[in-house]
C-alpha cells in the first residue's frame, strides 16, 4: 500500500483537472473503476462543482530576486486567483501561510470558493525564532499565473457484487494535494481492500474515490442510493495514532452500537465521538436526515503533520492501514450477523449447561441482563450493547441457543422497536 | 411609569374595597379598562373569593400610652380580625410580625383566610442590638377595629385588538397595599406597554390588573379563554435586578425554549428556574394542566425590600422596567415569528454562499447541526434551542434560504413532533 | 418465629429428599400446605430439577486419624460426588473450602451441577495466622460416600382467599441446610404473616416455599400465573441490617415506586437497588420479561455471617423479622390503595381549606406539584413518587378530596401513561 501512497503523492492532486485525472488512471491500473463525470458549474443542492484550476506560473521577488517561487508543491495556495503587481511588506504578509507550530513545514491552504490569492512557505522563513521579521521592509513584485477553466468533477467508482444488491459504500477522499496521509492513506487502504473483501460479503460493496465533500454530495445527489444500508469515510489511518469512529447523525443509530462493538474486536484503543465533533468529511453529506444514509468516519486524527508539507510517505505505517482495514471489516461483518433474536425458552438460562456460568457475579448478572433484553424487538447489536458486552461473546452464545432452538431470528428483518432502526428516508 | 407608580403606592391597594376600586378608577385614566365583577363568596374551584376588609382602628397600649398605632400603613396586619382585650407580653409578642434582616421596616404580613390578628413593626422596635427584649413585661391593651363585609372583587381588562382572535395575556397584580416594586413596577410596565404594542402583533393582547391568585383564578374561571395561547405574570420588575423567567410547568414546553431565546436578544444577564421553583404569581394558576394555558413569570425577585415598608419608588429604575418590557416584547415577538420550517434541499448548507461560513470550527459545526434539524416537525425555535444559537442569526439564515425557497413554511402550523407543542386543554 | 427457626435450622434441609420433606411436614403443622411435586429429572426451560443427594459417611484422614469428618452438618460440601482414594495435600487443598474472614466458621459451599467433591472447613484448621499450612505434608485418604438417586422436588403453597382471584405470590427459599437467616428467617417470617393477613387484602395471597431458583422456576412454568400481579421474594431478613428492596426488572414498573413509598412508611432506614444488583433471589424468575410478573425482593443482606457455620439462631431479631412483615404487608396495602385519580376541579389547590397550607415554602410547592401532575392517567403512587411526597400524606389528601367530588377514581382501572403500567405479559 505504501507504493500507492507513494506514486499518488507525486500527481499533486486536485479537486479536478489532469492531476486528479492521472490518479484515477493510475487506480484503473490497481482495480476496476467506473467514473461519474460532473461537468464543473453544475449546481448540486446549495453547492457548485469548482472550476478545474491551472497554476502556471507564481513567485513573489525582492529587489528582483526570487524569495518564494511556486515549484508544484504547496507553496502556492491551492485556487489562488491570479495577480500582478507590487506590494509592500505589509500588504504581502497578509496572502502568507505559516504553521507556526511546525516552522520548518509548508502549510497546505485552499480557497476553493472566495477568490483570493496566498503563498505557503515555513514559518522559519517569515520570523525569526524570537518572533522577528526576517523579510525586509520594501516593494515586493508579486506573480500569480493561474487559470480557473471549465472542467469535469470524476468519481471513481468500484463495485464488489455481494449476494445481495443492498449496499454499503466505503468513501475515501482522493484530492488534497502531496498529502500522503490525508487521504492517500486511505485511498490506498480502500484500494487494498476490494481485493481483500471479495466475494466475501452478502452486501454488495462499491468503493468511492472522489474530491471530499463536493464529491460526496455529487455522488448522493446524482446516484442511486436506494439500496445503501450505510457508509463509511476513510480519511487519515496510516498514522501512528489511535482509530477514532465518528457516529452517525442520529446517536441512538444502530450503527453506532455496531461500530463500537467492532471497535471493541479490534487489538487498538480506541475513541469514539460525535457526528463531526472532531473532524468531518465524506459521511457529511450522507448523514444529513433527508438523504437518510447513516455514515461513520474513520480517521486516525489528530496527527501533527497535518495539512502541512511534512504529511509524507515516512510517517505511514502499512500496519495501521492494515488495522484500519479490519476495522472496516469488523463493521461490516457484524452488521451483517446482526439480527432480531426470539427467545423460546422461559426463566433465567440454565448458565452452567451453556458454559457462561462464572465465578464472578458481576459477569454473571451481566449475562441474565442479556438474556432478559431479547424480547423480539431489539437487534442483537442493541443487547450486547445494552448489557456491555462483547460481539463474539454474544455471538457464540445466541449460535448455541439457536442450536438448540431455545432462540430464533425474527421473521421480519426490521425492527419494532423505537431506536433500534437504522432509518433511511426514502430518496 | 414612575408617576404611576407613586400614584398608586399611596393608596394602600387591598384584594378589594374603595383602595383597590380607586386603583381601578385612576388606571383608567390611564388606559381603558374593562372590569369584570366577582362578588365575594363566590366560589371558584377550590377558593372562596373573599370579603372585603375594612380596618378603622388599631393600637396597642401600654400604660395608657399608645406604642403602636395602625395609620393606613403596614403596622396592622392585611385582614386581621377585630379584637379587643389585655394580653401579657409573651401573648402579644405571638401576634407581633418583624423582620430582623432589616430591623428598620415595618414588614408586610396578611392574613387572608385564616382568622387572626397582628401588629407589624420594626424590629428594632421589640429587640435591641443584643437580643434583648424592649417591650417591658407587663400587661398591653390591645384594641383592633376591622370589619369583614360582602364587596366586589374587580379585574381590569386593557384589550389590545391584533390581526387574529388568538390571545396573549400579560398579568399584573394589583393588591399589594404600600408595595412600590412588588408589584406596582408590573402594573406600571404594563399600562405603559399598553402604548407601545398598539397595532404592533397579530394576536390579541389583553392586560389584565387583579388581585394576586384569586383574580387570576377568576380570570381563568369565568372568562373565555379558549383562544389564548399563553400568558405571562410581570411580578417585580422596578428593582435593580437581574430578569428571572420562570418556567411554563411543562419543562419541554416550546413557551421556555421562546423565554430564553428571548432572554439572549436582551442585553442583561439572566436567570431561568422551573415553574414556580423561586417565586409564584398568576402563571401560577394558567399552568394548570387542567386549565392548560403555559404561563411564564417575569421578575426580578429577589431583592432586599421585599415585603417590607422599604419598598418604596426609591428603589424602583425606570430603565429596568424598560428593559422587562422589551424582554415582553421578544417573547411575543419570537412566539409570532416561530414557524414550522421544511427544507427543500438536500446535502449540507454551501455555508460561505449564505455569508455563514467562519474560520470557528465550532461555529460551522453548531450550522451544521441546525440545517440537519430541520425536519418539518420541530419549531425554528426548537432547532435554534437545539443549536444553542442565537434568533437572531437563526432567522436572518432561514429568511436567507426562504428568499431562494429552499426552506418553506410546514403547511402544518401545528408540530407533529412529541415535545414541540404549546399544549392546551379544550376548556 | 424464632420457634419455627430453630427448629427447622435443625433438619438440614436440602433442595430435595427427607430433610425438606420433613420440613414441609414440620411446617404443615403450623399452616396449611398445598405441595406440588415435580421429579427430578423434570425439564424446565433450560434447567433440570436435580436428584436428591444422600450424603452417608465422608471423612478425610491423615495417617490414619480422621482429621475432617462429615456429621450432617456443613463439613461435606454440599451435593458433593462420591471419591475415595488417597490424595497428596496440594490435591486435596484443592477441595477445601474456607472462609479467611471467618477463620473459625465452616462456610456453606454446593455444587449442584458440577460433579465435584469437598470439604468445608473453618480456615484456621487450614492456616494459622501468619497464613502458614496447618496441614502436614504427605498423603491424606478421602472417603466421600454419596449418592445421587431420583426424587421429587415439593413446593409448599399456602393460599389466603382474597375477595378477588387477583394474586399476589410471597416466596421465601426453603433449603440451603443449617442456615438460620438464609433463609429460615424468611420462611418464619412467611408462616407468621399468614396468620397475621388472613381475610385482610382483596388480592388471594399465595405463600410459597420451595428451593430456591429451580423451585421458583418449577412453580412459574407448571402453575397457573395468570392471574398473579406482582411477587415478592424474601430472602434473609433476621439480622441486624437495614432493609434493602430490589426492584423489579423494569426500572420504571410502578410497583417499584410502590415499594419506595412503603419503606418510606416504615420505621427503619433502607435502602433500594436495581434487580439483581447485590444478591437475587426467587423474584429472579419471576421478573423474565418472557414470564412478565414483576417481582422484588425484601432483604437484610449483607451480614457477616452470610453463608456459614455462624448463621444461626443467636444473630435473628424477631423485631427485625416483624419489621420485615410490616413492610410486606405496607407494599400489599399501598398497591391495593393505589388507583388512577380524575381531577374534578380547576386552578390550584385552596390548600388552607384542606388544612395542607404550611409556612414552608417548599412543602406547599410539592404539594401544588402533587395536585398539577393528577391528569387521569397517572397512579396515584407515581404522582406521590414524582412529587417526592409521601403516601399517607397524598392518600389523606385525596381522600379529603374525594368526599367533597374534587377528585374521582378512573373508570378504567388499567392506566393509560407510558410507564405507569405493571405490564404482564399474557402467558
Amino acid at each position: 500500500m505504501k507504493q500507492i501512497i507513494e506514486t499518488l503523492s507525486k500527481f499533486g492532486i486536485q479537486l479536478l483537472g489532469s492531476s486528479y485525472d492521472n490518479a484515477i488512471e493510475y487506480l484503473k491500473s490497481l482495480i476496476e473503476l467506473d467514473v461519474i463525470d460532473i461537468p464543473s458549474g453544475t449546481e448540486l443542492g446549495t453547492w457548485t462543482v469548482p472550476d478545474e484550476w491551472v497554476a502556471k506560473e507564481a513567485w513573489v521577488k525582492f529587489n528582483g530576486e526570487k524569495i518564494i517561487e511556486y515549484k508544484n508543491d504547496l507553496s502556492l495556495m491551492v485556487y489562488s486567483a491570479p495577480f500582478q503587481g507590487m506590494v509592500n511588506r505589509d500588504e504581502l504578509k497578509k496572502h502568507l501561510y505559516i504553521n507556526k507550530e511546525r516552522p520548518d513545514a509548508i502549510p497546505y491552504e485552499y480557497s476553493f470558493y472566495e477568490k483570493k490569492w496566498g503563498f505557503c512557505l515555513p514559518a522559519n522563513k517569515v520570523f525569526d525564532a524570537e518572533g522577528k521579521d526576517l523579510l525586509p521592509e520594501g516593494e515586493y513584485e508579486v506573480f500569480v499565473d493561474t487559470e480557473f477553466k471549465p472542467g469535469v468533477m470524476k468519481i471513481g467508482v468500484h463495485t464488489i457484487k455481494g449476494k445481495t444488491d443492498k449496499e454499503i459504500l466505503l468513501f475515501a477522499h482522493l484530492d488534497h494535494p502531496y498529502q500522503a496521509n490525508d487521504n492517500l492513506s486511505g485511498v490506498a487502504c480502500l484500494t487494498d481492500l476490494a481485493h481483500r473483501i471479495k466475494d466475501k460479503y452478502n452486501h454488495t460493496i462499491k468503493i468511492v474515490f472522489c474530491p471530499e465533500t463536493i464529491g460526496s454530495i455529487g455522488y448522493a445527489l446524482t446516484q442511486d442510493i436506494s439500496k445503501v444500508d450505510f457508509m463509511i469515510a476513510v480519511d487519515i489511518c496510516g498514522n501512528d495514532g489511535d482509530p477514532t469512529v465518528q457516529w452517525a447523525f442520529e446517536d441512538t443509530s444502530r450503527l453506532n452500537k455496531i461500530a463500537h462493538l467492532a471497535l471493541m474486536e479490534g487489538e487498538e484503543s480506541f475513541n469514539m465521538n460525535r457526528f463531526r465533533a472532531s473532524i468531518g468529511s465524506d459521511e457529511y453529506v450522507f448523514n444529513d436526515p433527508e438523504i437518510g444514509i447513516p455514515g461513520l468516519l474513520i480517521t486516525r486524527h489528530p496527527y501533527d503533520q497535518y495539512h502541512t508539507s511534512e504529511d509524507t510517505i515516512d510517517i505511514i505505517s502499512e500496519e495501521k492501514i492494515k488495522l484500519t482495514q479490519n476495522l472496516i471489516e469488523n463493521i461490516i461483518r457484524i452488521y451483517e450477523e446482526d439480527f432480531i433474536p426470539v427467545r423460546k425458552f422461559k426463566a433465567p438460562l440454565f448458565r452452567s449447561k451453556y458454559k457462561v456460568q462464572t465465578p464472578v457475579k458481576d459477569i454473571n448478572l451481566t449475562l441474565d441482563y442479556f438474556i432478559y433484553n431479547i424480547n423480539g424487538e431489539r437487534w442483537l447489536s442493541e443487547i450486547t450493547d445494552l448489557s456491555r458486552m462483547n460481539w463474539r461473546f454474544a455471538t457464540d452464545l445466541i449460535n448455541k441457543l439457536k442450536e438448540d432452538e431455545l432462540v430464533i431470528n425474527s421473521l421480519s428483518d426490521t425492527c419494532k422497536g423505537e431506536k433500534c432502526k437504522i432509518t433511511r428516508k426514502k430518496s
